[in-house]
């Protein structure tokens, strides 16, 4: 089994795209990351994205953007689970890196979601149909749900809970790529429209626009392309249930378990080693379930653990430098790669303002739904 | 990279399955592959679908599946490439396997299409939107264009063409499984409803419920799960043009040509080599092209051949013992799993009514929209 390293990336800027359709916010990225790279050919494509069908009524995804960059000719597929997508195309490519049967594949995730009128109608569609999503049960609902029992269990309150968007935002002033790149504070988050309590606006990331891009390489030749590869040192992926009624306990996570469990396995590493991780922030009681299952803090302490600091810059594991799925935006199939492009660029000392130093290790986390599907990488700049 | 084989097969009928949502479709034919090749357990799950999301108002469908036929915990991840998305589901897994990251993985295919009023435009999502489904074209038009073009250049008459179908049907008797297990003839077809000149009504694969699936294994490990695993001895995929109009040549699908010459080249096989192949007869015209760009005929000779019965039993090649996607069936996402499982059948001997006698090699070819993707396997019973 090859070694597997990224060696380019490329990032479109994360918002209201109007002027930038599927197909030109995907090629933006991806041709940026092959300048990136420097390589001018690719042996192999995935795309990650959610919902070309509901989103953009383009499926065959892997095709059009594989004609479109100009690279007609190379195998392609188009990879989904949910707000996972991104996550899973990559460890689609590094079983094909992995292999030998390619060199130099292109991993793009994109989605285009402002287009069409109810895009949380589209992003039900992650949970259960015919159980959760047909009897009106949308995303924000759920994670409600989780952050009642959280909230009441471990008594976090909600000015704790606010810190965990309040810090995304304070992070993303730095990341030019982001959506929000802009301070928020107590009193905003907790004066934001009410959308199913206790979450209000300010704890639910937003509806975006984007694409992003890796170029993934041997390790044995990754050097050929740039000085510093970033090594995928561990990939850990998992499925839980997809409803949240078929949780055991509403406050765990078991697919971000299983998936970090296998991660740290397969790296040879554990939570110590890790100095900073992008996690998948789609509601403000995300990142604290999220912490927890990653092991970076003990259940029920990672509200008030991230409310005290201990998830910033100087504090025990630094969560989402890049301001995360909140502050950065969340154009879902994009966000998977999104955060190994963050992990990367930490990685290679290329992150300007929002630079972590003396970093060990990284860490990326991309979930699917209310916790049914989970993907972690483990990065070691080489 | 270690080699891969195919131990286990489970197939639903094909047909308007009214009684049977996407996720009992999936269960049955995944867990009949189960029960097939004797495992309880699987290390990773693979699903090939088009279009969750237009079709069932699902996505998530790895997440989903894995939980709903009990394997909630394993990786999972949903796998689309328009009407290739079944053969590309498989070829993930593939690297999966052959990276020697996973031992037992279930790759399985499902399409849901009867519940919704309009599959027709559903499917046209697998064109180039903005270019061609935008401007009111759906396959039927596309497949119609390049019918128009062969018939002329090549001299094909409308009977000839009409051999496909008669031919597909005729072999469908004998499959269990089809959609459409009865006879028709050349009256029939020539006063079938006209769809898009040429093509009439029985040129066209059908709109189909039906779900496949297959296990796969490290072929060192395959003996211990069945007496005949069959051997994967070549994949090949490649992208084309995603619009017809960007092809150079209308009566060529250059992606089908250039996965056959990977598959060729990785099995160390050529045209001679193969006993029978499940070609992509999405419509009548479609199996021509392809029968060509596979080497087994001549450019502009496929037509006569087929109607001179040399893709039957005991002809050069048979082509589509199973009916094909016109008698068959075409659940678009299951379709290429179905391919394999009708390889695999064959070449264990398992094939029925349909057997062929004293096969060599097996193949399967699996495609996108008008030629925007191909994947074509070539299997070999061990």
């Amino acid at each position: 089994m090859r070694e597997v390293a990224i060696i380019g990336v490329g990032l479109t800027k994360f918002g209201e795209l109007w002027d930038q359709n599927i197909r030109d916010m995907f090629a933006e990225a991806a041709l940026k990351a092959m300048a990136d790279a420097k390589v001018d050919k690719i042996d192999s494509l995935y795309v990650g994205a959610m919902s070309g069908g509901l989103y953009a009524y383009q499926e065959h995804l892997g095709s059009l953007m594989a004609d479109y960059i100009g690279q007609a000719g190379v195998p392609a597929a188009r990879v989904e689970s949910a707000c996972s997508s991104g996550a899973q195309a990559a460890r689609m490519a590094y079983y094909e890196i992995a292999s030998g049967a390619s060199d130099i594949v292109l991993v793009g995730g994109v989605e285009k979601m402002w287009d069409v009128d109810d895009g949380t109608f589209v992003l039900a569609t992650a949970a259960d149909q015919e159980y959760e999503a047909y009897n009106g049960v949308t995303f924000p609902g759920l994670y409600a749900m989780m952050a009642q029992v959280y909230m009441q269990r471990y008594g976090l309150t909600r000015e704790e809970l606010a810190a965990v968007p309040i810090k995304s935002h304070k992070h993303a002033v730095h990341n030019p790529y982001a959506q929000y790149p802009f301070e928020i504070d107590l009193k905003a988050v907790l004066s934001a429209a009410p959308v199913a309590d206790p979450l209000r606006l300010l704890d639910c990331s937003p509806i975006t626009d984007g694409a992003a891009a890796i170029i993934m390489a041997p390790l044995e030749i990754a050097k050929n392309f740039t000085d510093k590869p970033v090594k995928i040192k561990g990939i850990g992926a998992a499925t839980g249930p997809i409803a949240l009624h078929d949780h055991k306990d509403l406050t765990r996570l078991d697919a971000v378990r299983l998936s970090a469990e296998r991660a740290y396995k397969a790296a040879g590493a554990s939570p110590s080693d890790i100095s900073f991780v992008e996690v998948h922030d789609c509601f403000s009681i995300a990142e604290i379930l999220v912490a927890e299952e990653l092991g970076f803090f003990d259940y029920g302490t990672a509200g008030k653990a991230i409310a005290e600091g201990q998830a910033t810059y100087g504090g025990k594991v630094v969560i989402n430098p890049s301001g995360g799925l909140k502050a950065k935006g969340h154009p879902v199939g994009a966000t998977g790669v999104a955060q190994l492009i963050e992990a990367t660029l930490q990685l290679q000392g290329r992150a300007g303002k929002r630079q972590i130093e003396n970093i060990k290790l990284g860490m990326t986390q991309n979930m699917g739904g209310s916790g049914g599907s989970s993907v972690v990488n483990i990065l070691e700049a080489i």
